[in-house]
């Protein structure tokens, strides 16, 4: 199957990895693996500071070395929410709970220009051990690690 | 994996088929499939007419005989839009374009529970040969068949 997944990536996170190796799943022996991640410009409009493309694509190529995925795959710049997911003749969409209403939009538009709807997989959002989302946000606050573990606060007392 | 899928499946359509076939693929080697089949009294409120439970069991079971499909399944009966699924531990549940919306109900009401969300995989239905959805209405209207080929209309001049 050909498999469409997007973002920024950024730290690498647990939640992310779950996206990632389900669409490698979901693609199964055979197919192909379309990871489309924000260019610098595009990610920019976030409200932490993000890693340089090449940084970022080179922690995605590195994680999918170590986790031996079969499928091909291939890493292309996001310009914006679309990508090439209103041009391109695929099978899926992996998406997670934050990104479900664009996966709607595109199918909307694709039925609109007459191209097939997709189908779109949620992949739900990875808990961290105090049971919130894991998200690069909390990470970079110091809340958290990338694998969820709760980070002491900085600043705070430590009340050994 | 565990994965849940739900319908009424009258009569058995291409539309269907494919959604049955990609919740086994989900479940895997060693996985398991629940299958909600809707009770006549909750089937009752459609706009068509429904055959018996017991029929339509029968259909599905066919179904999934005849594709050889390797998962261990359960067709349970499905009295409200929830089924078990508030209620039970399973991974993912397979939607059509139709049911994604009880299903992101089933994820915050397992949220407010404590219970931990589930993936949603929306498979696209299929279009019949006149790109519009294939359907049980359109079927009992005699529009398409259940391949969704487009069948004359009753009463129609034939213009051989």
């Amino acid at each position: 199957m050909r498999v469409m997944v997007g973002g920024t990536f950024d730290p690498l996170h647990d939640g992310h990895r779950r996206l990632i190796a389900r669409s490698f799943a979901l693609a199964g022996k055979g197919g192909e693996v379309t990871i489309g991640l924000t260019t610098d410009d595009f990610a920019g409009r976030k409200t932490h500071p993000v890693r340089p493309f090449p940084e970022r694509k080179a922690a995605l190529e590195e994680f999918i070395r170590e986790s031996g995925f079969s499928p091909h795959f291939t890493v292309e710049p996001l310009v914006d929410r679309f990508g090439s997911a209103l041009e391109t003749d695929f099978d899926a969409l992996v998406v997670s709970e934050e990104t479900l209403p664009p996966a709607i939009e595109i199918n909307r538009i694709r039925r609109e220009k007459g191209m097939k709807k997709v189908d779109i997989h949620q992949i739900s959002c990875v808990l961290a051990k105090d049971g919130r989302w894991i998200s690069s946000t909390r990470i970079l606050r110091g809340e958290i690690d990338e694998h969820g573990n709760l980070l002491p606060l900085a600043g705070e007392p430590d009340d050994r």
